[in-house]
């Protein structure tokens, strides 16, 4: 499993119109194969900010399943021109290697 | 419920350490009022940088609870030596508003 990580910059302005859209979109990546799930959060402090987290089965089911898929066209047009600046995509793979028991 | 938020740079050449000393960490915050959930992953662009989260049943849980808790002080006795700059820690909410069909 891998995260997908992003801030998405929102005018204020525009929230109740971005989070509309959104919960379109979610409908569209939530049918793309390795999809696990996705979260959309709004800032506290900086309530222009929407923290998007999406769980992949793989990296490879984003960057290149969903990314290249007919249905990623879709969610740009639903979602991309609320974003000022364009945000930068990252991925995080979880740390597997904790031992169970606190080390001394 | 809200999402406490980090980015953490980590020296690559420490992060064994981290993540053994983060393997302790978790079991003192885990103990605490109004915990919920905690992860640590690890960036896949940038294998320098973690991303920390940490669900909480209230902002208060985080802000006043555990910052002000003897516990905080073993937190971060054993993870603030660690961080190189120090992490902006950020709180976001859930958008709890999406409708349960699309919108047309």
């Amino acid at each position: 499993m891998i995260v997908e990580h992003a801030l998405l910059h929102v005018t204020p302005a525009r929230a109740d119109e971005f989070e509309s859209a959104f919960a379109r979109a979610r409908t569209i990546i939530a049918s793309m194969p390795g999809f696990l799930s996705v979260t959309l959060s709004r800032g506290i402090e900086r309530p222009s900010v929407y923290l998007l987290l999406v769980e992949w089965e793989s990296l490879e089911d984003h960057t290149e399943g969903f990314r290249r898929s007919e249905e990623y066209q879709e969610w740009k047009q639903l979602l991309h021109h609320f974003y000022d600046p364009f945000p930068v995509v990252e991925h995080y793979a979880p740390v597997g290697s904790l031992p169970l028991q606190p080390t001394e």
